[in-house]
């Protein structure tokens, strides 16, 4: 097997951590939780794991032998940079604590659990993977661990091999499922614990407890490196404007943070345009009037952030794809008169190749599949149009010519930037240590992160302690609750003080580069400005 | 202005250099040369500068002092990383030789040299730049300099300016026209040199003296990130196949590279298209067969790489594309029934979005502009298609869920990996040396590239010697030769010995992770695998 220079040199790096994990430990445990809301209908779901308290890793002289364990681990969802370093850390505070322990991947996911389908991680597996991107290790999958049948079979596997404990690492729902399993298996008590950590690159999944989610760091500065790329593109070339379509699902925190790391010319919120109920035009309006402004000073180019979850988040267009998904349930054919008369004049007035992506890709039960849309491309023909209105009046003189872009897959298993590789190494060790002190229903937490990596605390926090009731598919259900971007946070702020700044300057431009994971402390080893800005 | 840490931290780097180039120095010149082909037609068009030798930059015991010069810098056409370390190195090399000498940029490509728009380059500027991405230290430009009025009035600006050698940072075109310029001025006796640097991240520009254009490095690093990371997702998700179009115009050296860079599933190099003289069909078909085989070992995902100028190398295409010119030439309104049947039929075969790029997105003179029809989409649709009968004769039956990306602008811009800071560093310094030696009418060149920076050799060569007659616009004309794949070349005869491995391969990928600029050498210092393939 050929790999590339930095594959071999960096499986090396060792990844640092908070100095209470690294010799032996307690745990120190705070007061008992509430969740943060509907605190009886959540306590009676889960009797047996609500209001456990947050626990701290704590540096603790020698102590006793500890016992093998059998552990087994899922990664679940989406790709994240770190989640081998999740794994590699686990695997070695299990190692630490007793070179007996063993550590079981369970493949493609949470069916690999169901199916029984696993692999031994041992120690030439994990060498391999350490401080590498993907999931490839054991891979994923999006299966929801939700119904008994399912659990009562993990029980068997488990059982099996001997299994006392299961990490999940997985986006907020995945957590919500490890506790309900967590609940399920001490109701049971089959004597298998069930210990969650936070991942997604969308950076959703973060609270009073959780300063940030892995993957998110890393996913952030790829996409910033090819924004800053392209700035220097347009700063060069002075003759595009780039609209930029980033992943993230609903949450605006990518297209947030890329901002505030290369300060691009304009900057959608998905969180902004439903709170101010803008309409499609007026967001198109908005672009428009900085394009034309920029064009006065001779700026015949830029870029825009778009993130990926915008169209939802503009009330016309949710109503309209709501329409659309009652229209074509069940696979019937489309008819615009079928629309009522708001949805329908929205409709018409989208370009072609929009109105065709809104009722041609369906997912299999015939919803509109939202990721698929090319916002980018829409903004781009809508802005065009309203830019030919403006000529017509006199309002507008300049050129616009554009280049759109999507990235999403570039970011989601890149090789993780220091910062992740270090958290999520911690995040297994701490999950370890969670595991041999008996906790259940419990997510690993590392905190104190814009600190450098010796003084950052870890332990662990009752998931309940972070669930609410929401509406999911018209039942009302126990979920961790999903973060998107705060208009009362600092980082949001910061992004407001600034844009108007940004939207007309010729050097505002910040250009990150790639992730540097050699070299000096402030390259190589800084968190995103997102959490300085919070945590800071 | 806000800077990120690697803008404020990579600017101390210090670019290495030949050890001729580190003091005083003198030059070696070789026997006379000759074009590569119609040597009796390029001699006709370039009395003056037909036949120098080769030079070669040797170090020298120390010399008598230099006079002070005054050197204006031109960049030209398409932005490609290392453009400001030229121009560093050059002003470095330039102050180096006496402080008092001037440096001088044209401002927005060689329009500025004819129309008088410059700013001095001055010791605050260029630090500001040094090791960085983009040309906007002095922005680019297409205007072609070609006729006489333009270098007239060229003459006109120097004169004012006490400019009396210029250095043109452009690609082959450009470094024709320098040539042309050259030979003007010194017919016209007004003392002012012309001396090219050969710049395209392309990788067109290359011969027996030129190992390789810069830019090409780090241009071609920042995609194989992309499609390193990409491929590590592909083999996570198992649910995609990525097809992945590349810049590059006409030439595949880019597609080439990145596939020796990351071993893809499927690459498609359009000089191999052309010579099998492969149809449309033919590569769809070939791409399917690939699915269908991966597929039939339960591996429905994969990446592909398309080189973007392949259209025009299908011959088919090629001729449609012809008859499309003509038929829409001048705003014509287009009917199908105007296309000869052969052309016709393809025509009609074309994916209807396809269809449409091929007739509504025309250049100022009415030619399809072939840079913007997305044939990964076209691909993507027809292989779907293909697929779709393959299943119903019971020849496929896997999934075909698909992902499409096109990376040009990411990289062109991108910081320069050391590779290509270091030759541009040297270029300019080789240049500044070239200029102070009275040569023109030559291209700085640097050699021996493979090696560590430190043997590499320095000189310059005659453009007349890379030259021969060609037809441009129905016309004969002295050009460079544009180099494309070779297909008798080390590097297409290693992609062709692995390409049926990497096809059906779990584990070939190889994910070079983004460009390091700190660590050990091996990862910060390589050079493409083209150049080692083709020079070690």
């Amino acid at each position: 097997m050929k790999e590339s220079a930095l594959q071999i040199a960096h499986r090396a790096y060792q990844p640092k951590m908070p100095i209470a994990l690294r010799g032996e430990v307690c745990l120190k445990e705070g007061e008992r939780t509430q969740s943060v809301a509907d605190q009886e209908a959540i306590k009676q779901l889960f009797p047996d794991t609500y209001g456990l308290p947050v626990v701290e890793i704590q540096a603790a002289t020698a102590q006793a032998a500890k016992p093998a364990r059998n552990v087994g681990v899922i990664l679940s969802g989406g790709q994240a940079p770190g989640g081998h370093n999740v794994i590699s850390g686990l695997f070695d505070g299990l190692k630490r604590m007793n070179p007996d322990s063993r550590l079981y991947g369970f493949l493609g996911g949470p069916s690999g659990l169901i199916e029984g389908k696993y692999t031994e991680l041992t120690a030439d597996i994990i060498d391999q993977y350490r401080n590498t991107g993907g999931f490839d290790i054991i891979g994923s999958g999006r299966t929801k661990l939700e119904e008994t049948w399912q659990f009562d079979k993990g029980i068997e596997v488990c059982n099996r091999l001997g299994i006392t404990a299961i990490v999940i690492i997985g986006g907020d729902d995945s957590n919500t499922n490890a506790c309900v399993l967590a609940e399920y298996y001490l109701q049971k008590q089959c004597g298998i614990q069930v210990i969650g950590c936070p991942k997604t690159i969308d950076g959703d999944l973060k609270n009073k407890m959780i300063e940030t989610s892995f993957g998110f760091d890393t996913a952030c500065k790829v996409y910033s490196e090819l924004i800053g790329n392209i700035q220097r593109d347009a700063n060069s070339a002075k003759k595009y404007w780039h609209f930029i379509r980033l992943m993230g699902r609903s949450a605006s925190h990518i297209a947030l943070e890329c901002a505030l790391q290369t300060q691009p010319n304009i900057t959608i919120i998905s969180e902004e345009v439903e709170a101010q109920k803008m309409t499609l035009g007026d967001i198109v309006d908005d672009i428009a009037r900085v394009v034309a402004q920029r064009a006065a000073k001779g700026l015949n180019f830029g870029t825009v952030l778009v993130p990926e979850g915008l169209i939802e988040f503009i009330p016309a267009m949710r109503a309209l794809i709501q329409e659309l998904n009652d229209l074509l349930a069940d696979g019937k054919e489309f008819d615009v008169n079928g629309l009522r008369d708001d949805a329908k004049r929205l409709y018409q007035s989208l370009p072609e190749a929009i109105a065709k992506q809104l009722t041609m890709d369906r997912d299999p039960h015939g919803n509109v599949q939202v990721s698929l849309i090319e916002t980018e491309k829409l903004l781009i023909e809508m802005v065009g149009k309203r830019l030919a209105e403006m000529k017509a009046n006199g309002e507008y003189t300049g050129k616009f010519a554009t280049q759109h872009h999507f990235f999403g897959y570039e970011g989601r298993c890149a090789v993780p930037s220091n910062f992740d590789a270090d958290y999520c190494y911690s995040l297994g060790q701490t999950a370890a240590q969670l595991i041999q002190a008996g906790k259940t229903g419990y997510m690993a937490i590392v905190r104190n992160l814009t600190r450098p990596a010796e003084e950052w605390t870890a332990g662990g926090v009752p998931v309940t302690m972070m669930m609410n009731m929401e509406r999911r598919n018209g039942k009302m259900k126990p979920v961790i609750q999903k973060a998107l971007v705060d208009l009362n946070g600092k980082p949001y702020r910061y992004l407001v003080a600034h844009r108007d700044e940004w939207a007309l300057s010729t050097d505002t431009y910040i250009f990150p580069g790639p992730i540097q994971y050699y070299g000096p402390a402030e390259v190589c080893d800084q968190p995103t400005v997102t959490l300085k800005l919070e945590h800071e």
